[in-house]
């Protein structure tokens, strides 16, 4: 794909910068300052960021594998593991750096929409004091998850006493945090309560490419940094991560980018909503909109359309991620939705 | 240390970006395109690199020390090592990375001055084909070196040479390889003829944040793209880091912006020649002065101006490493030269 | 448990070594021999072990998860995964071993008796070629399976013609490979034929502590030596570890230790076939049984005989995994069935 | 070198096993037994270990190596590096499997006889709090070293103090910790009294093969078990490894082993003492015998005997070691202290 006309619905990452965020790396060029974390605008990031967390320490890193793995590597010996769903990004879509860095085995659970719940991690707890089991010790949970849908409030509490009852860290891969904080309606510090570390993404959110980890439990603070140098995170001119964070933290830009993006994809998704032969395959929550149609209407699609087709359902039917952005606008959106009604009306009816 | 009027000399990395970097990024942010790679931009600078190099494949990523730990695992096995000098920024300011991400042990030899020759890579040898030890696979020289010195293109003749005699392979930590090639006058092909496997540094010279790990050897690219996923420098907006080095590709301002630090080391160098009780410690190559001088000046020095106290040699003198910057101006080093010979005829004299 | 009158059922690495491995290892203590495998007897058991399996090199090391460990050292590079059977030993009963010293993450699938199939494995290629993915190189069963079934010759012919159809690498553990062999009626070079890497299980077939690493893949040879120094396997005074093997090769006694816990698992299923309430789990082929049974009866009879609980069914019944030895006698199998008849009279009939 | 006549002079590991120690191996045989520890044998050779030691815990594994590993292990986090000789087994002989395993750089310091002392190993402190640079966190001391010198009671409690001091962890690589402790004329316990970890070699004293990773420290004591088995040093028949402890630890057989070990050194010291040409190149204290001769003779005494040339010392001269072991008799070290006065009578003097 290249630079062209018609928005991508292919992944929130398929977006630019926002405007602002490139403006903050610019005024940040201004004068000599100290590398690796020891320059003002750094430090001062870096304190705004624990303090909207409520956190012990926030590292900024290259992008949201980088958080993960880092995460991990706070949290756990190479004879723990994480408990997480199979879906998971850090268990399916990061090519087993995970358990390269961190030495240790993911505990993956099947899920019917990307969400655990305490019933979910006890099936993972049966090898615990086991000398030939990995241990669990810590659970991941993706928020917004990689289906697009949100923990409430509600499920974090019962997820974070439950770990807490059964001595496990919670980390949260919050690549798009910002959009379950938006949809939830909450702040961070409450969307984070019973995480000990997570991530907190920029870089789908608006930003050019940085994330920060923010560790919670003052307990993992100390071997952060080195694990972050390990890790092959630590950025010389740091600076230009922190500008990118500075903006989206002023006026509270990622909360209006994230409520954006979640805005357009309720749009599309209203908008598809009694497109003949299409239906929804999980709720519309934050900035995804997924959804199963005829392979045919797809294809067609596909033809002028960026986006993921997910999986093949049967002979028919696919299910296909319509992913929207802070950037996209309600025309891009009503563009793609008429594609998508026309497709639709073109194809052969699949016989019932 | 905090944003300031004076230039500071501790760091090629205190300096921000040079405009032209920047405004390559802004011009890159225009439109959605795929992430990962695949965007015509980073296509377009990878194409660039390989012509530039003569290499099979370009990669771009974060930082020095995540170019380096990247090349060593596209070079090595976990029993095979790395020979390289003790002063080796993988051996010694890399915080034992290469050992954790590649499980290789580094076969580290002193030097007199940063730079390696055939005889003492020779020294690391002795144990090949004995299972108890590890297996010499590799050779790792810098260029320029922590020092500040460049192998001349005979001096990298001899070891290349030296290593395709002994089936070894080659990699260029090239952190600073422009000021290297300002130096020796030669192209990028040139400098990096022998190679296999080299980093061409951006930061430093003036990018905001991306080195490219440059594969010569056809035979080791297949495995490149796996590590960097793995080793965490995935990015997914890499357009923005194309970007940097379309900027310093063109009309050659990686060339300009090098050939000015160096200029600038060059006249720091001869400026303060002449000032009592002070001498250079290594030959001005690149963009760094190494000079021996009273500790109770260098402290009085420290005082105004930032710089980086390398070792301390005996009670009365130390090492004191002046690092000069693409965006060092000759008023910045005259004032500075200027400090330098003041604070030197403020401090009592050594008795002889 | 204490060492104790009544045999064993608990597993087959309960019992001590057999008469003739012990006095092998006396034998081998005569006079003084070079050290880590360059005297005679391991040169000589290396040679047969090479001869019986037409493999290119053996290697012997401390236990069975050593040596799929090792295995998968040698057929992976970090960013490429085994695709196994959830209930493989290598992914559930290792303690993450192979995610921390190999590095790579396992691709692992759920079965219905521990046997893998073409169309098992087929569910775990969907990511090739994709960056973000684990790629799949290689795949592991295991013969005998952890539930004591075996797979047929024409079982490992399918899947050893698709492993090279589909540039996979077959990997064997055979902790309990005589086992197999046994059942099968087979040569070890007929087990084995279509794996690259194999282990050959000593230890629970009356060894003191050995197997061996068959590498069949010539290409696969020359990182062996030095993947087992580096995984703490080498052994100094290995000439003990030949003898066992030895013992073991002359006159065929792995044979006929591994028939003789063949057959006394199949005079046990026999002879509880018709006990009430009581149903076989899998198949009776190797040197175990696997009974459903009320859990009553279980507990009862787990208060004098030691065997495994394999896991709970429901609220009424368990599994229970009854393993026999190459020593476990004809009089052993009769008093345990006794028993367990005895108990079966004993505890309240489940309502049907 | 095959099985023959001569004694080898090679290395401790040519020699056999003490028969008492097949002896009890034979004795362990008789029953069924719990496996992986929790035997009866093996519960209380480890409770004599840990009485012997004053130690938290006692893990016995296969070889010197996968103790040394183990014990790193143990101790360091991946950041975290141990300060050792340049000489040391650890360093040097063991193929960079610290590296691999632990991930912790090894920080190595040259030494004029393989023995550590505080100020050398304060010279390796200098980047404590650095984020570049590897933390030192352990010091490493092999006892009897490499060289056969031992560290004094006085010697070891000056580098336990300064650890202490330094918070520093201290672990003593004891493959000859035994001949050590004859030497010194003292107990397990006051040889090892400064140590938080350490190794107590069977295997070079009259074992068949296996050592003791002994925890002194009882901070470190909950991991060793995970450890251990993700190392590939879980054996599952392990009474057969404690019943060789308990053969060495009944009437001190250990102890015995040891003296007769270093008397005969002592034995073949004095006897060529006085051989023209040939001289000590360490004091002989433990089972070794390092000793300057010209190469010459070296040569002609190789025909005949098995032993190891250390180091050639420039055209004329070399360094070799003789190594005794415990089953070294005196007819033996005269046999061979003959052969080389012969030797060195037969050669023709190097001009002076």
């Amino acid at each position: 794909m290249t630079n062209q006309q018609r928005k991508s619905f292919g992944s929130d990452n398929h977006s630019g910068a926002h405007p602002l965020v490139l403006d903050a790396m610019v005024a940040a060029n201004a004068g000599d300052v100290t590398s690796y974390g020891a320059d003002p605008l750094t430090e001062r990031v870096t304190r705004q960021l624990c303090d909207a967390f409520g956190a012990a320490g926030a590292f900024l890193v290259l992008g949201g594998t980088a958080a993960n793995v880092l995460g991990l590597s706070v949290m756990l010996q190479p004879w723990e593991g994480a408990i997480c769903a199979e879906s998971a990004h850090v268990n399916d879509d990061e090519c087993g750096a995970a358990e390269r860095i961190v030495g240790s085995k993911l505990l993956a659970v099947p899920t019917a929409d990307g969400k655990l719940t305490p019933d979910l991690i006890a099936t993972r707890l049966t090898g615990r004091g086991k000398l030939r089991r990995t241990q669990p010790r810590a659970v991941v949970i993706t928020q917004a998850t990689e289906m697009g849908t949100c923990y409430s409030l509600g499920e974090l509490r019962a997820i974070g006493e439950f770990c807490r009852a059964e001595d496990l860290l919670l980390y949260i891969d919050g690549a798009r945090l910002a959009n379950s904080a938006a949809f939830l309606g909450c702040t961070l510090a409450e969307v984070s309560e019973y995480a000990d570390v997570l991530s907190f993404g920029a870089t789908k959110n608006g930003a050019v490419g940085t994330e920060a980890l923010i560790v919670r439990n003052a307990d993992l603070l100390a071997a952060a940094p080195y694990h972050r140098m390990q890790l092959l995170q630590a950025a010389s001119k740091i600076r230009f991560m922190a500008a990118q964070f500075d903006a989206l933290l002023t006026d509270e830009l990622w909360l209006s980018n994230a409520r954006q993006a979640n805005a357009m994809a309720a749009r599309l998704a209203d908008s598809v909503s009694d497109v003949p032969g299409l239906r929804l395959a999980y709720p519309v929550q934050a900035n995804s909109v997924f959804a199963v149609l005829p392979r045919e209407q797809a294809e067609r699609l596909h033809e002028d359309w960026n986006f993921h087709v997910w999986a093949g359902l049967d002979d028919q039917e696919i299910v296909v991620r319509w992913m929207v952005s802070f950037d996209t606008s309600e025309s891009d959106v009503d563009e793609f939705a008429a594609a998508i009604r026309a497709t639709a009306g073109a194809v052969s009816q699949p016989a019932s």
